[in-house]
């Protein structure tokens, strides 16, 4: 863990030099983005001046999501119907972050190259967009029961259905998971794919509740394994390289922004960003904040609080 | 561990002497099917003499198995179909053992009798012989896609989709899993649901491979609510139990026979039985039986090996 956790945060709401002292220290700003931004479907008031109020002031926005069911694009758009200006440029979703990794990052042997995906169109897209091979996600041929015809040839490695050249398998929130994709998923990591997750959440949040999320889509194959998947969300390392080698920012100069003590603040320590920014609209306390294991560097009751600085 | 599983077990294929000594210690032998009786579809030859053998000396002979997709009957149709006499009264299946349970030992309060069900029709047999209500399993309004309207009827807990009687989750090997059967399954149990498994295998062998068990199907809720279920299937000893309130057989009397350490053998020694006694023919080695951290009292290279006592 890193040293400035061990330190109580600094409460900054209300805080008008607090605030301008802490903003003066940060080039960017990495925001995760539901319970900072806005709570499901309904936005934060404040959450559209406060981006501004950074942007004029020549900050960095980058908004990183573990979404692995949509695109940049998508979630660009998703951004514009809850009325927050942005470009996909300043998006990093986790299944954009699993395409970086693997066509830039893994060292594929040249008939290994081929992507088996669980998952929906987000992930497609962004493998699309790093021209990355990939077969199953969307394709409606595996969203089928499993026949007795499909053991025998699964096991026996029949071509037919099993692509020799598939040597990584990406599992991300798939909400038509069936037992022929987790079938197949464990064969492919049997026979020597690799084993990639978009994040390993459990649960989804949405309507007020939780869901089952993309990291339930990995667990059948974790204990069928016994093997964890390399994670390409938050708080995985590996996403905090993708965005540093996309914009080239000084780590110390970062800081990044979230509701989550375990996985928003813990990425960006464990990042050694030069800062953290615990906020109360989501999932972590006061309690957790101030006393937990993972404590950010300062905290807000809400995001919109920054704009107190003026 | 029971103590007898620290000394070397007994070699007894070919060891006539030993044979007849083994035999007459015991009146009842459980037997684990698969690995042990055949493999697969393959029966292995001397399975029907030896079993004629024991029930000729008088041994009662049980058929214990994990699978939870057959009920009884469809586990002596299957026996049957190997050529293997049996009654549906010398067959223990997890999903009977989990009726059973239901039935029988959960103290359910008068509204909350009702069993949602992930699993097969083998489940739903051996519910229906216990008069347990339930709902899901085979049904097919549950094989289908999840709509946005039923995030907001899951969280808010309508009862057009969420039951408010039913106070057990029970979770065996279900070959048509989807999105919206793991959802349902996780918000009964936060609900207040007792969780259960038919047994938590992660693994079921097929066609000489390995694919997704029922283990795999409980895998993400395990995840999600960190919480292990009451598993049902061997090893746990409420299989044992209910074996023994059926039969009223003497413990120490009795016998169980399986390929795999880890399970039958388990099963076995931590159930008290006299006797516990190995083949090769399945998943475990020599090395494991005699070397490793569960080790029967005595192992044959093949079950038809017993005939040689004759």
């Amino acid at each position: 863990m890193a040293k400035e956790s061990s330190i109580a945060p600094r409460y900054l709401t209300g805080d008008k030099a607090g605030l301008q002292e802490f903003l003066a220290k940060f080039d960017v700003f990495l925001f995760d983005c539901d319970g900072v931004l806005w709570s499901g479907d309904h936005l934060f008031p404040g959450t559209v001046e406060t981006l501004e109020l950074l942007r004029n002031n020549g900050k960095q926005v980058v908004f990183v999501t573990n979404n692995s069911t949509k695109s940049r694009a998508d979630y660009r758009k998703k951004l514009e119907g809850l009325g927050i200006p942005s470009t996909v440029e300043e998006i990093f979703s986790s299944s954009y972050s699993s395409s970086i990794y693997i066509s830039r990052i893994l060292q594929l042997p040249e008939n290994k190259r081929k992507v088996y995906v669980i998952g929906e169109t987000g992930i497609e897209q962004e493998l699309r967009s790093e021209n990355v091979p990939f077969i199953g996600g969307t394709d409606p041929a595996y969203r089928r029961d499993v026949t007795p015809d499909d053991y025998k040839k699964i096991a026996t490695g029949d071509e037919s259905i099993i692509d020799p050249e598939v040597g990584v398998v990406l599992v991300g929130l798939d909400f038509h998971m069936n037992y022929l994709k987790m079938a197949l998923a464990y064969h492919y990591i049997r026979r020597g794919a690799v084993f990639l997750a978009t994040n390993i959440d459990s649960t989804l949040p949405s309507s007020g509740s939780l869901f089952p999320g993309a990291g339930s889509m990995s667990a059948p194959l974790i204990m069928m394994l016994n093997k964890e998947p390399i994670a390409l969300g938050k708080p995985s390392q590996a996403m905090m390289d993708s965005i540093e080698g996309k914009f080239k920012f000084d780590r110390s100069r970062a800081c990044m922004v979230g509701d989550r003590a375990n996985t928003d603040i813990r990425f960006g320590l464990e990042g050694k960003l030069g800062g953290t920014l615990g906020v109360l609209t989501g999932v972590s306390s006061k309690e957790d904040f101030v006393s937990g294991d993972v404590r950010p560097h300062a905290y807000l009751d809400k995001l919109s609080d920054l704009l107190d600085s003026e």
